[in-house]
């Protein structure tokens, strides 16, 4: 099958052998995957990994359980061993020995088909379109913060990045009825959330003026970003680390102590939340396509992924 | 009055006008006062502070409400002014036009007398002596971990650093029913702990192979200690920081975003826990007493508690 494979050196449109389904894994014939800025950085060498690459999909077991086959499905990313006590505590994202799609030891979804192991499906009600649906992982990570930390009518949010996913947590923040502030370098794309009534500032207005906040969520991934972050979290209020930064900050650690501040990591999260927002229609999440290109031109995808502004580019893996 | 006064270039002890009294200050005549860490920073110039040093005391009100004049006293070191968003929320320790007492804009207990708000004294138990009761502050301090992260029976902590304010967190841990170990680097020290059925080891015995913990207390102050603490906390485990670090570390952020990490800023803390675990005799702090000066000699206090691995130096700053 055709699949954009990194051999550690470059990422290339290749044949691979087909994946097999087992007892325990599906095998999803992809429709449509979609490139995150994680695929940007592997594909650079980050976290060493060599295989195919790509983690958001949406598609079709084609072999696997009678109960799942021709089910229209998303699949969780982290594939965990399920006996380990991280696992029995129900912290599979977090099994030390999980492979993790597209990102370590297990082959992504930038494929004609994936093997994802049936604990990780999820269904996708017929009101999801595919468009919607490869939205789902991306949109979990965003409603992890809700798992994480206690947001509840009126708590004062900031968001810190306009990129796909600050674009997805300040809906999802939103959502839960906080009152959200998104900080963002790119007015189209705060258009986003101004549509769906999310007050939004853009950058260059002076954030630094910004009222500090109880809930800053920092999505910019960058070091000027996180320190933007600490300096808008109210004493004992909560700063969300939503992006890993990739340079090493030097991090003046003495704010964080005297304005007793909580800074929560914040990863993959949940799916059901993430399809039923979508199945209601509470999250925008199509108007964040900017372009999507076939399979076999999947290397230009990341190309225009990797172009300062874009959003979320797709790509059409098999017959939708 | 003498008293030993920072005059933004060294600590010596000079006359110092009397402080005085009004209806909302009372006027104590201090017993007993304890050298920190910070005293020593604020003496090398950090806060920008001037004035006269010191902020653990245990002391006799001299001057101020009938019904507080003659009670013994301990007193909270952040003045608030009572009427901010912050102090309605109950957060004084975090108003923003907050004075600390030898710290920030309010001179400390390192003297005969120290003006303190009425508001701030905490009466002293009979059976809770002098001696112990110049503890109270930094007892409070590691009380404010139970204030901010849920500690139950069985949580595996670890507490980094065997430094006065780590003995005193790893006890009040203990006490909370943790599972507490204590890593540091003074065989002594540690002992103090071992008497109290705490597990300890010693950095040499290469705490690198140690578990992860639920709950990971830095409380070393060192770059080192930092990095440690992070590696140590499990997926989605707490890290508190119970000191400010003096230099700028360079921090890896994507542990602690990969680990679904929290860390917690934390400062100071509630009086009346600390009193009462004084009256209960449930934190050992007397073998924390490592030696004591009249305040004629607090700069040499002041020396004496710089040296690598003293333990609490006490300043006798009038009849006890």
């Amino acid at each position: 099958m055709r699949a954009l494979y990194f051999d550690g050196a470059r990422s290339r449109v290749v044949d691979r052998p087909e994946p097999a389904a087992d007892a325990d894994t599906a095998l999803v014939r992809v429709h449509l995957a979609g490139v995150c800025n994680t695929d940007l950085e592997i594909a650079r060498g980050y976290m060493g990994f060599r295989g195919i690459l790509g983690h958001e999909f949406a598609g079709v077991v084609e072999q696997g359980p009678d109960d799942w086959r021709g089910a229209r499905v998303v699949g969780e990313i982290n594939f965990a061993c399920g006996e380990c006590p991280s696992c029995e505590r129900g912290l599979g994202r977090h099994c030390p020995t999980r492979r993790v799609m597209g990102i370590v030891d297990a082959d992504g979804a930038f494929a004609e088909r994936v093997a994802v192991p049936v604990a990780n499906l999820h269904r996708v009600p017929d009101a999801v379109a595919d468009d919607a649906a490869v939205f789902v992982e991306p949109l979990a990570a965003a409603f992890e913060i809700l798992e994480q930390v206690p947001v509840e009518a009126g708590t004062r949010c900031i968001v810190l990045g306009d990129g796909k996913l600050g674009l997805l947590v300040a809906q999802v923040l939103a959502g839960a009825g906080a009152r959200v502030l998104a900080v963002g370098r790119h007015a189209d794309k705060l258009a986003i959330l101004g549509r769906r009534d999310i007050e939004t500032a853009l950058v260059d207005d002076g954030p630094g003026a910004l009222e500090s906040a109880d809930l800053v969520v920092e999505a910019t991934g960058s070091v000027e970003g996180f320190r933007r972050a600490v300096e808008l979290t109210r004493p004992r209020g909560t700063l969300v680390l939503k992006s890993t930064v990739a340079e090493m900050p030097q991090v003046d650690l003495a704010p964080i102590v005297i304005h007793e501040i909580q800074v929560v990591g914040s990863r993959c999260g949940p799916f059901p939340p993430a399809l039923d927002a979508l199945e209601r229609g509470d999250v925008d999440v199509l108007s964040l396509i900017c372009d999507r290109v076939p399979l076999a031109q999947a290397e230009r995808g990341l190309e225009r992924a990797a172009a300062r502004g874009a959003k979320k580019i797709l790509i059409e893996c098999g017959a939708g």
